[in-house]
This record gives C-alpha cells, sequence and structure tokens, in this order.
C-alpha cells in the first residue's frame, strides 16, 4: 500500500517489494488509494509484470490519499478485518507521518507491519532522507538555476517557497545547494530587519542578484514576506515564487530509486526473518528497522549546522 | 542591447549578432542593462571570445531592464547622442514590444536600428514566434507533467497559471500539448459554469485528474477561479501551482537557439545591405522583415483554431 | 499505425488521430507492431481512454518494426484483405521514408490512406519537420552541452557523431546550436586537411576546446575520423562519443507535441472531407498534404545555408 | 587545485572552499590546470565574487588535467617550491585517485595537504561517495530510460556500456536503478552463456525489451559482447550504445552539490585546526577524515550484495 502524500520512488518501491516477494516465493497484493481502499477491499494481485515499465515514474500506480480518520478503532478494526478476508500475512506500507501511525495502529491489533518512509518533507523520524526527498531537491534547485538566471540578468531579487509543512529541511538543504542569500525555516527565527540587513549587505557586495529560500512553515513567509523586504530599503525589489506541487512529480532520481530499491528489499527481507511493527530507515549507509512506535512519538530535529554553513556560504 | 524583460534565447542570439558582424570586418559594441544602459553609456567592445560559452546560457550576458522613461523625446535624443559619441553605426536591439518602441523612436530619428523580437509571451506583431517561446513552453510542460504525476495519484485537479501578459499563446499551447482538460485565455471569453461543466464531465468519463492552463491574463484566474470551481460540485478538490518567473530561465532549446542564430545573422546581413528601422521575424520558414512602424501600431491575434483543437483533443 | 523507426512524438499524434475520429463519431482500431502486425491482424479497438496518459511518453504504445518485405506485391495484397475483413475505411500510417512506401503501395490498390511524417532524421519529401526531429534535436545539444563542460575543463576536442541516416539535418543543426567547430554531413564533402586546419585554427585562436558534430552518413566519420584527426598536429587530443540510439528516446518536447497534435488533427480531417493518398506537412506555418507518390519519389535536399552559418558563427 | 578527470561537483566544491576560507579570514588562491599548473605557477588569487554563478556548472573553473609525471619526486620538490613561493601555507586538492598521489606525496615532503575526493568512478577509498558519482548515475539513467523507450517500441535490446575504468559501481548502480536485466561488471565474472541464458529466460517471461549495463572494465565488453550477444539465439537482437564522455558533464546534481559543500567546509575547517595530510570522506551521514597514506594503499571493493539485488529485480 502507499499512502498519504505521494512522493517520486513509490514506484520504484512498490517494483522492489512485488519483486522480492515474488523472488521469495510469496504472492503479493496491492491494495488500491491507500487506507481508504483497504477499507474498501480494494486489492489486486500484483505479478511481476504489473511492476514492469514503472521504476522511472513519478507519483504511485497504486493510487494514494489520505485518511485522516483511520485513526478511529473502528476503521482499524475494520482494515484488520479486510486484511483477514483477503487472506494477507503482513502489510507493507509506503507513506508518511500519518502512514507509519496507521501501520502503527494495525501492528498494534496484532498485525504484522512493516513500514517504508516516503515524503518529500524529509520529516519522519527514523531515517535520514525519506524517499522523494532527493527528487524533490533535484527540482528545487532547477527552479532556482532558472530564477536566477532571469534574476541575474535584471539585478532582481526572488523569494522561493518550498514545501516541508513543519519541516524546514527541503529550503535550508535548498538554500545551501542553491547558493541562496539566505534560508527561512521553522525550526530558527529571524527578525525581518536581519533578512533584510543581510540582503542589504548581497546588494553591497555587489551581487547581482539575491534569492530567499523560505519553507512553506516559517514564520515569516508567502507575499507577507515579500511586502515587508519591499518596504525596506534593500536595494533590491522582490517576487515571489511558490514551487508548489510541481515538487510532488518527476521522475524519480539515481538517489530515490536506489533507495526504494533497498527499503523494498530490506521490508521484505525483514518481513521474512519474523521481524515486524518496524520501519525501515536509512541510518549511515545501512538499512536499519526502527519500531514504528518510536518513528510516531519522538520528533525529527533540523541540523542547524546547515543553518549555519548556508549563511557562511552565501557570503 | 538586449531590453526588457529577458528571454531564453537572447545570448545564442547576441553571439550571432557579434560573430556575424566581426566576420564581415565591422567591430561590435554591446551596451549594457537595456535603454537605461545606453543613457548612461554603459558600452563594452564584444570580441568573439567575450561570446564564447554563453549559447547554451538563459538570461542575458548584457543584462536588461525595462525603461519606459524612453517613451519621452528628451530620453531618445540622450540615446542618439550618447550612440554618436561611441561612434555607433548602426544598432541592434533585441527584446520584446516595448523595446520595438524604443528602436523605432531611435529610428525615427534617423538612427540605422535593427529589432529582434524576444518575449516568452509570444506577444509581438510581425513574428509567429519570438525567442524565449519555445523554451518557456517546454519549461511549461514539464511542470505540467509533474503536476500529472502527483495528480494521478491522488485524483486531484489543478489548476497551473502561466504568464503571458495580455496574450493567450502560453496557455493555449501548453494546455494542448499538456494534456489540459481545459485553457482559460484573455482573447476568448467562458463562463465559470463552462468552466466546470467540462470539469465534471471529465469526472464522469473517468479521468483520474484534471488540468486547467489557466493564463495570467484570463479574466478569471488565480485564487478566484479556484475559489469559484471548489464552490461548484465538480467531483474535483482543485489546487493552484503559479509557475511564475521560472518560466523565463533555463538553457534555451534546440528550437531557440536555431532562431537566435537565424536571427542574429540576418539582422547583420540586412543592416550590412542597407536595410534598417525594420525588425526581422519568423514567416513560415524565412526570416523577413517587417517595418518597426508596423510591429508597433498592429496588434497579434491569438490563433482561436488552437483553441478549438484543445477542447476537442482533451475528450 | 505507427511503423518503421520509432521517433518521439508518436504517441501524442496518436493521441490526436484517435481522439479526432472520436469527436467526429468514427470508430478506431489501432494495428500493433507496424506492417507485419498490418499482416498478422494485430487489431485492437482505442477508446479515448487508452490515449490517455501517453502525450509525454517516448516511444509508441502501438509498438513498431521495420518490414521492408511490404515492398512485395503479395504482402501488399495481404495487408489490404486484413483491412478489409477488419472493416477498416481508411488508414493512418504514422512512420518514416519506408513507411510511406508501404502506404503509397496500399493508395494505388485503392484503399484510403494519410501518412503522418515522423523520423528523427528529417530526410522525408514534404515537411518541413518531422516528429521527432525537435527531440532529438534536444537530446543532441544536452549531449554536447555536457561534453563541452569537460571539454573546457581539459582543453581536450570531442567528435560526436549524430544519426541521420544519409541525412546530415541533425548534425549540420546540432552544429551550429551547439556551437561546434566544424560540422561534418554527407551533402558536403570536406577533406581531411582542411578539418584539421579549421581546428588548427580554433586552437590558434585561443578556445579552450573543440567540438566537430559529424553526421554518421558523412564520408569521414567514426573511429576512422579520430584517427586521422590525431595522427595531424592541431594541438587538441580528439575522443569519440557516438550519440547512438539515445536520440530516439526521451518524453517528446513541446513543438514535437504541437505538431503531433497538428498532424493528428489534419490527417483526420482531411480523411474525413475526402482527401487521401496524401501525407500531411509542414509547409511555412500551415498543415498541409502533398500526394504520397510525389513524397515516395522526390528527394528531400540540405539547406547549404545553413552549413555556411555553422562556419561563419564557430569564429 | 583541481586535477585528474574533471567530475561534476568540483565548481561547488571550490566555491565552498574559497568562501569557508574567506570566512575564516584567510586569502585564498586557486592553481589552474591541476599539478602542471602548480609547476607552472600558475595561481590566481580567488575572491568571493569570483566564485559566484559556478555552483550550477558542470567541470571545473579551475581547468584541471592529468600529469603522471607528479610521481617523479623532481617534480614533487618544484611544486613545494612554486608552492612557497607564491606563500601558500596549506593546499586543498580536489581529485581522484592519481591526485590524491600526488597530495600525500606533497604531504610526504612536508606540505600540509587536505585531499577532496572527486571522480565519477567511485573508485576511491575512504568515502562512500566522491564528487561526481551522483550527476553521473543521473545522467546514465536519463540514457537507460531513453533507450527504454526505444527498446520497448521495437522489442529489442540494448547493451549500455558505462565509464568506471576498473570499478564495476557506475554499472551495478545504475543497471539496478535503470531495471536492466543484467549487469556485467569487472568485480564480478560471468560466462556469456550465463549472460545468454538470463536474456532469454526475459524474453520467454514476455518482456517486451532487455537491457544489459555493463562497464567499460568488465572483461567482457563493447562490440565483442554484442557479437557474442547475437551469435547465440535469445530471441532479441543487440546493439550497443557507449555513453562516454557525456558521463562527465552536466549540471550538478543537489546530492553532488551538497556533498561538495560539506567537503569543502570540512576541508578548510580541518586545516585551520590542524587537521592535514589526509583526505575528507563520507562515512555513514558524517565528514570523516581519512590519512592519505591509507587512501593510496588501500583498494576499495565492490558491494556484491547490489550484485545479487540487481539480479532478484530484474526477474
Amino acid at each position: 500500500m502507499t499512502a498519504g502524500g505521494d512522493a517520486p520512488g513509490m514506484n520504484p518501491c512498490v517494483r522492489a517489494v512485488v519483486r522480492t516477494a515474488l523472488g521469495n516465493g510469496l504472492r503479493v497484493k496491492g491494495i488500491r488509494c491507500g487506507f481508504e481502499g483497504l477499507l474498501a477491499g480494494d486489492f489486486k494481485e500484483l505479478g511481476a509484470r504489473d511492476v514492469g515499465g514503472i521504476i522511472q515514474k513519478g507519483g504511485t500506480v497504486l493510487m494514494t490519499g489520505r485518511f485522516p480518520e483511520f485513526a478511529e478503532l473502528r476503521y482499524q478494526r475494520l482494515g484488520l478485518r479486510k486484511l483477514n478476508e483477503a487472506g494477507i500475512d503482513a502489510l507493507v506500507v509506503i507513506g508518511g507521518e500519518g502512514s507509519m501511525n496507521g501501520a502503527r495502529a494495525l501492528g498494534q491489533l496484532g498485525f504484522p507491519v512493516m513500514g517504508i518512509p516516503a515524503s518529500i518533507d524529509n520529516d519522519i523520524y527514523g531515517t535520514q532522507m525519506a524517499l522523494g526527498v532527493d527528487t524533490a531537491l533535484n527540482t528545487i534547485i532547477e527552479a532556482i538555476d532558472k530564477l536566477r538566471d532571469t534574476a541575474s540578468s535584471h539585478q532582481r531579487a526572488f523569494v522561493v517557497e518550498t514545501m516541508g509543512r513543519s519541516s524546514g529541511y527541503l529550503a535550508l538543504i535548498s538554500g545551501i545547494i542553491g547558493g541562496a542569500e539566505l534560508v527561512l525555516i521553522p525550526e530558527q527565527d529571524i527578525a525581518t530587519e536581519e533578512v533584510a540587513a543581510a540582503v542589504s549587505d548581497a546588494y553591497v557586495r555587489g551581487k547581482t542578484h539575491a534569492i530567499i529560500v523560505v519553507a512553506e512553515g516559517a514564520s515569516l513567509h508567502g507575499q507577507a514576506l515579500i511586502d515587508a523586504l519591499n518596504a525596506m530599503n534593500t536595494g533590491f525589489q522582490f517576487r515571489l515564487t511558490i514551487l508548489g506541487h510541481v515538487q510532488r512529480g518527476g521522475r524519480p532520481t539515481a538517489f530515490d530509486r536506489l533507495l526504494a530499491a533497498r527499503f523494498g528489499v530490506s521490508a521484505v527481507e525483514r518481513l521474512l526473518a519474523g521481524e515486524h511493527g518496524v520501519m525501515v530507515g536509512l541510518q549511515g549507509r545501512e538499512i536499519s528497522a526502527i519500531p514504528l512506535e518510536q518513528v510516531c512519538t519522538e520528533k525529527r530535529r533540523a541540523n542547524l549546522d546547515y543553518y549555519r554553513m548556508a549563511r557562511m556560504l552565501a557570503k
């Protein structure tokens, strides 16, 4: 099952789960449209050919959806019943925070579950990188590279707003690698005056453009930020670009495809070895597993070393 | 000189102008930052190596800028004086509508000028395609392709807003080639009810997503359009993506690079042959020239055949 | 039917043919795998949804193949019989030169046929651009841009060999827009000494790299060209990159998708209006039609103006 | 200094080294053209603006080159003298295996050196990933995705040959994430019969295409492999695509830009802290340092788990 918001890499991960399972003599059913599809009994037998030709596709061929109601026990019980009726022995859930909560609930009711983290926001505890993050970062810097073309030609400045919900990860990293003058993230407050000072400073140093990357969850963002900046005298006129849902799409990158393969293989092999109630994750160079209990109760924290790096390299 | 809003293709065009001129034994000076740079006397001698390595770059190495004040005679006279002081015999202006007006003014004062149309909006009279249009279209459909990934995975609908000012060209063509359900352009009014009906129809026909492409100049656009659509019961929930300035950037495509080369070569060869006061343009497969007088007084009209094609192919 | 070598743009063209036909109240059958599939009776009814989601795909969902045996009358007669058995009223063939010959043969036997030119080689008489050419050009210049990165960093030189069979079109245009020092094409002979002289000249003028684009059909190409160049003392050490079949793949560009839509719509509308035995083509900005008889007997010629332009702009 | 073969990511790494040094109150000189430039005394003072606008560029603005003669003591001594004459206190060398050997030699003569691993081959001991590997992998899978378009349309098979010298890393990973039927690498011998059997098996299972990825260092590769495969009766006709030097070029990916920034910052900070004679490297999620002595004497080994994964996922 893929669930929650879609992320590039879900398709190669589905492929890896299916082929690893088949290679180990198992049969596989795909559940369409996430937890809502589970409740509707929307299952489909998947063979090796069914997951052919999807390795390079964005989105998810299994479809997905948000279904917050699955937090209610009556839905979890219904889900359990549907799994049993379909003769399922173990469930692999590919998704974000909410989906891991759903998986954990089924696990607490005694069903063998395995989580695989997928979310461009990279806000899931227990893995350095979730599926989709690398592709989203590449989409963002491609946009920033294009904005820089036009910004440099016009002595202009842009505020680029990224996704990330309450996480600043996408903004922080794309700010560093996009060569932004400044990054605004939810995890680090900064006064408007300080933002304006940094931009003025860039102007005085002779920069032909300025780019600020801001996370959608930052306290100051959107048109309000633009208005605040343009009211101060920084030397630059700012414009806003909200990247929006393009960040969720696109062919998965090499990194996301490899991570998807490794996650998928590990998920199935761990289930075969009797492990469950966990989420696979990237720890250093290894694929490890961490209890879903922990995934759902602890909070991932931003690495503020990157914040300092962003400021130093912008000079 | 490059002037007005920047467009991908300006750099290979500058390269072609410079190399053609040098190849014919002329000397070339670049004027930086458009008409404002002209008034400031910001000229720079350009050799063959100065335009090396720029063929694949977005933006313009000569920098550009809008300077509406050049409509005033006193600025035009000052510009003329600066050109004469620098010993310039003829001026090539690469830019959009406003820049062609500036070129025409200098021409009317007796200075030999040659226009080259560059504007992603494709709103310049006298050429089928301006520089930058093809690159912008490719940028837009890449974004639409990414949105379709996520739209299909979620049964969602997107409104994609393109640039174009008062022209619907970018929206219309990208709607056709992006597989949009509907296109909204300034040149063709459509009632909200009709939009909602088209989307409902797509839903009923079993489409897993709906994409509407809307020109920024359309009477109904932006959040107001989203609110109107979501208030009606179409089966889809709509979200808005405003593509913004990324449409101006990016490596120029094959088409734009070739057009840039042809425009640049033709501009210089025509000047050498004594022709001036005109703008080069693409007419069928040929590069022709049309009086700047006409460029600045006539209006380009939308091809509504494309509008009908968009609707037919969406079914 | 799609036939012959595949070309990007075939899929959006199939989509346009199908949807235009359905929109006019017709029924459509797809023939799989080209003329060989025709003989095997490999037909499949196509609805509007069957061609959904293919507008951005390279290759052809109908599959294709070369089948030179179709030049024999007995196969043509068998093809005719299969068409009649399936109750087909008119046939649209999307393909290259060989496929137009096949279509013409069926037309001569009295069957209503319509050709649509698709071939990255751009060697089909009767259209300025065939489907796939623009995408292939963009693929080639992306490769050349990458080679230039490494060439410039190393003071190195590359020979880039493009497809094109006996046509130099791809090499010539990508040489101009890729900023090549020189282009070698079948239509224009050049002595190895002259090639070496041009490269020596670039070296002396201080260029940090040299790129030669050569058509696969040029008299001097491949490793023999490299050996010849490295034997002369040009200042550069040459390496060979044969781009190969990647030139056939990839998402169709904006240009190819629009051309595909226009060709597909026009093909069906012309058939409905009683026109057949022709191939649609791009003439200037219009979609025209030309008798298949003429397409198959006349030869497209290279535009040597481009050759001169390539040499001038390289300086 | 950047040295050896170029790799995408060198430019953002140069930028990070320069800005971190300047931010710490140091002055920076760039050495052009690698070790040969060092001997020629080709130094250039670098300010913050000199490394602006290069973060997204392939290749290296410092230029590079191979200079195997630096293995000789007399050249090393001359290099040392040039460094002292220019008043250099510490040297950062960005490059591959050969360059690390050069750095080590200067270190052994008592000069403070710091290595940064950059090589698309990923064959450097002491780092999980070298600069350029991720970009090269993305370039390779983009090519494979394009070949798959055409292969699927034709029921064809392709052998794709990647770079890597004696390392199979690029081939192995791109085989997994490109969905190849089989991967041939120097580290794992396989009989031609086994290759043919795997392909036959894919044909029988109904695959519409087959792709084999082969490292340039594999015992069986190039045209000889094609001839061997086509001599056996696998059901597929094979064609060869040698990707060549395009693998070295291109805009560095998000991963390579971030790694470049982290390597560059860490290199300078370690030098400031008195550490030298080491190479920075990626170990898990941390940037560590390892003695150049060890880098130059130990061998990186292929991870054969990936080889087994490639075979399992191909089924």
